[in-house]
């Protein structure tokens, strides 16, 4: 049963050259650049448990570093405010008793600019820590985090504007060109023995590792993504009323929670968009489905999703800064087509979130990051519009459970060869 | 079967000297200083399904101005927005489509400041109509519905910076002294044939009326309201954890949500008020308890609670105007005992909310106001510390379900004679 | 505000001249005879959490008859078994801990026969007591608590089948001719003071007393119940579409729920019997309707639902032995209309049910009878086709929480005059 | 990154030799005899909506032979009862519609005989079938498809039973003896490329298949299942209390629904079995966990759970037809350990049950089998006490939610080497 296996080769994946300093002020910059459009009311909205308000992805971020860098390693650094970290603390449970997640919503106080006040403080207090080498791989996660709550933010405060009847826009309609929509064409891979993981240069979360082999057999990946004018042939099929195309699960969903399109498409060719209600292009992305309907289309199609491992290794000769990212400029955070393996919207893949071969938790709160959401998610590929540029990988996992669909999430078909 | 029964007479309720468009002017001017210590943010909270936001309360009542008066009776006036009717009507079917009621908390748009302009911009159209006698009622009708908004907006607002887990404050703590607390007495009343319901002089909502005869039975009344220090014996004496004291939804109720204690108590000897966390005063009526607590109460004090028509008999000669209640000024919003039967704190009765005799709901929207809530309430009597002085009278139904306890709400023994 | 009342008279209501021991075999037999259609699964049907298994009424009317008077005053009983206390006590708080209600639908054991086996024990240890003078009342009571479930045997099984899509019928369809329809005339009252509850003589429940004086104004009352052609007109009115109707609580139940026709219709004019599914009457009285439903029509219909009072003042002069109700023939249990002020159905008045005044409480666990369920729900006169002959009385007071509606109920109407 | 992988090999599968008519006549002997401690109330009852009735198994396997082998193929077979398949339909979409799915509990009728004697009918229509090649691969399916549903009847009246507070008992207890326990040893297995999945040989579900190759690194998996005595030393060291050990979603699960050992445990050492309440030995394997137990567990005790591939590789040289499993005998379903890699309890895997490479439902309604079902759920290996010898196979998947437990299910650990 034992063959000769490759040896693992490091990726070409060296140290981004930007000063950590640089680095983390932009970040910052960003974040708060995302809630320039809002007032604090905006600010505080939590339209449902899996959202937070746009204020406390600010603060937790801010929490973040004054938790694990400050507090723990700033000699003689006090707290901003002792009460906000019980606010301001997400999931860890090694951090001790947090608030309700779905109490985020009351926090009416702190005020945004009292919360912005507490980021120029821990920016300041970060200052000599920036250049500290003992602290770089913590604040590399730092701005992973961050990075991550930047699309959070963006994604959520969409959801809760989109249930204020009157359409509330945060930015002017974006002027990005929606591309032209090639002919979808197969790219065959023929399969085998592939390195996936991280390699270890450079940051990555926990989850992307270790480095390790797998085999595959000869498939297709698709050269682009499903758009809305494809999606529109499935609803326009009976799609969504006919339960041979979906999973068992996905079907007691579509009847339970009467879905008859994406999340955000109205009857009227319209969809929400950070920039209140706009005609929907046929030709861009397809996005804000769940794992479900991802599914129950490709299974339409003839098609299947692809595994994240077939993702990965065409994704390796890609370059993951490329395409429709996030750049700190809101008022494009639409998909727009155009064929980049990165960008415009998460790919679903039919893998589960699992652990790797020898995955280990870190100890203490940040272990805490990744690895205990490892049941009942799937994980998607890419990066989206919403997505930092810089932020993902081809190694990167993103993960949500399959009923879920605030995020901008879409699909790339594939199939056996 | 037949007796001889005395006429209805009128009782002394002359109208009101103060000139219209002076009390409308002050009522206005009232409720926005209410929202004056509240952010935008603070204004948009929702705390529960019962609830309703500070900024809400605001437009509503600007609504029903705008609706009832300008809308059907101001040749020409234009509606400020045309969108905001759908958001700011709340049960009236007859008007039309309403936003979900739980999703008034995602209203961050329009802002504070915009529901301001429009109050500007309704009284402004409503000066002309103040002084027309033919819109005399309506108008009345508008005030009594504002000031019911006002005493709205003080609990509901309570309420949801109460699960802030910071406790913020209003106001500051009143400098109100509670009265001493005097040996409870026992008023007789000999019973027989009396008049309730309101006379017809003056306004007084439709469930108040008609007048109609009810015959009592001899009964006494508790001198004063029951104090925090009495509440505090029941607790001690395992009044939350011995069943034969409560109603059987009482119960479940108790179980079901692990109540021990009023709304907004610690175990630390506090109670949460609009002035954050303060002390409770043993002397100070207890407040924010439900009807199954009352009933608890009495049932363990061996005593019961008075029907609404005893109680009403009672405060026939009673000063409605008396007492602690609300002049505008939100920082002495708290009960401060002393005696009066009005004030301080509404007062539960054993007595559902029914129609009284002979009682017709008014045609169109305006006859939803109280008759289609005739079901499953019980009626309370009085007035609090959070109702508008000279909003009150001896024949006022107010009504609460049995399990709700976020408004000021208290009680005063009766007992068989 | 005194007045010269008259004076409580006794009314006509001797004790009845059948001996205690014959009326308890022929309540026991009656018991027995309606489960004798069912097979033990049948018998361990619960279909919702306000029913309860045939099997269990059975077993809880005989636990009654072995706790409060074989356990507490039978010398050297012992327990048939001593498990089953614990399964079949329903609500006595003060006789310890239960199962969970909606557990009783688990209970394959004991079995039906085993069930049967203890009836006849215990039926053979009361034999001696029930000549014992001394425990009359108790006896009473039990005779009283046990005709209760008899009904509710009845329509509890009733719903239970109903959820077969077989709808297996109990028994042959009832030969009973429904009675033609009159005219709806309207019997005038002049109202004044008068004399209700239970005047001592004879058994009745504690909430039936203390009798005590009213004063009514003038009313009529509709000559017959409401009948399945009525509410045709209602539905075909769009009765059930129209809010205007509507209790606010009743149209959110409506809508909640997609209410729009009375219970075990269907939309091929068929209802669902213990005779399975049968072609409805149009001359039939109308029966299984919520008060919500009842008071809805009486608000299309331009009239009301009768008080309490009014209902019992007129039925002091009727006999409440009349009319079509049970005597022990299950096949019969369908309203037939006839125009009787007893029998056929329930009616909904529209008071809630409230103490008396002077109401007391009895100690230990029978006080736990009917005082705390005070609160919430709805006060129904009369009695139906699936009462025990010789239960109701004028002064009978059953009651329902307003969205209840699987017993027999339905409505006569009233009038102001 | 291509590599020499090795070619698939057939396992050794032969065909059994028993013929098909013999085993179609066990099976249904089999089944039966499951029920004949049962009284047609036990057969009825459903105490979950994961669970069925015991009746329902009874009737839904019956109703697969008539559907897709005497309906579809015997010429002029008439359906036993034309209602009885909208009752007895379980998931197939493709076979209209079902009865809901908790309202099974409600089926009093058919009687428990009523259903034998349709088992009658169609075994004696099912004779001629049996020996006719054409149906065979479809009376494979169906005896798979009815031992499938024995173990689901088995643990779903236990889990009935268990609701019962007197703890009935079906079966006296077994007189088998629990092996002792031996050290815990790690048997080593070098990686590399295997192939998974079943050959072809003999039937297997579609979910079986592909064959296909997949990458192992090393790894060891243990010599035996967790005990009962090594479970409670998880709790005695607080395991149900530390977040450190669980998954996000099992913490909630266990904070929810308050969870402090494995289903069926009391705190008296004792565990309820089809026996009825019977003291736990401490050298059994440990049961009735769910996923997030078991991952928890492994968490703790410094291991994992092994994968799919890793575990299936092991028992490929392991005879699947071995250790404790279900032989018809309903008395001895208790885990007794021993070592074997099948049988005692299903074995939970770190793999989610998702579709293997290139594998295909099927058409028609046998397609729904197992492929909607492939989100969310977690693949089991081996066989349990509950599971028919003959069943299982190395290649065997069984899958369930995470936070299932009413299975027979435990744990063999893993770990990295």
């Amino acid at each position: 049963m034992e063959t000769d296996l490759p040896e693992a080769q490091p990726q070409d994946d060296s140290a981004p050259a930007t000063a950590l300093s640089d680095r983390y002020a932009h970040l910052r910059r960003a974040t708060e650049a995302l809630v320039a459009p809002l007032s604090d009311a905006d600010a505080t909205l939590q339209s449902m448990e899996d959202a937070s308000p746009a204020k406390w992805h600010l603060a937790h971020t801010t929490w973040f570093w004054e938790t694990f860098l400050l507090r723990d390693h700033a000699p003689g650094y006090r707290l901003f405010n002792e009460e906000w970290p019980f606010l301001f603390n997400s999931y860890y449970e090694a951090e001790g008793e947090r608030i309700n997640r779905f109490a985020r919503g009351l926090l009416s106080r702190p005020t945004l600019d009292e919360i912005r006040e507490w980021r120029a403080h821990v920016d300041a207090a970060m200052e000599p820590m920036l250049c500290d080498p003992a602290h770089a791989d913590m604040i590399e996660l730092g701005i992973a985090h961050e990075q991550q709550h930047q699309e959070l933010l963006l994604t959520d405060i969409k959801h809760a504007l989109f249930h204020n009847p009157m359409g509330p826009a945060m930015w002017e309609a974006s002027s990005a060109e929606v591309a032209e929509v090639s002919e979808l064409e197969w790219h065959s891979h023929p399969g085998g023995i592939a390195m996936v993981g991280h390699n270890g240069g450079g940051f990555a979360f926990d989850n992307e590792g270790p480095l390790h082999r797998v085999l595959l057999e000869p498939f297709a990946l698709a050269s682009r993504l499903t758009t809305n004018a494809e999606w529109a042939e499935f609803i326009a099929d009976g799609g969504y009323s006919n339960a041979a195309h979906w999973l068992s699960d996905g079907w007691a969903w579509v009847k339970s929670e009467a879905i008859t399109a994406p999340l955000y498409w109205d009857d009227q060719g319209r969809q929400f968009t950070h920039a209140g209600w706009q005609a929907r292009d046929p030709n861009a992305p397809v996005t804000h489905i769940s794992y479900y309907e991802a599914d129950a289309f490709a299974t339409w199609a003839g098609a299947r999703l692809p595994t994240e491992f077939e993702w990965e290794v065409v994704a390796q000769s890609h370059d993951a800064g490329a395409g429709n990212q996030f750049d700190g400029n809101g008022g494009t955070v639409m998909p727009i087509g155009g064929g980049d393996l990165f960008g415009d919207c998460w790919q679903f893949t039919r893998s589960a979130y699992l652990p790797y071969p020898r995955f280990k938790t870190a100890a203490g709160a940040v272990g805490e990051y990744n690895g205990k959401f490892m049941s009942g998610q799937f994980v998607l590929r890419g990066a989206s519009c919403a997505t930092a540029r810089g932020h993902s990988r081809a190694s990167y996992r993103n993960f949500f459970y399959p009923h879920q669909r605030w995020q901008f999430t879409g699909l790339r078909l594939a199939k056996d060869i």
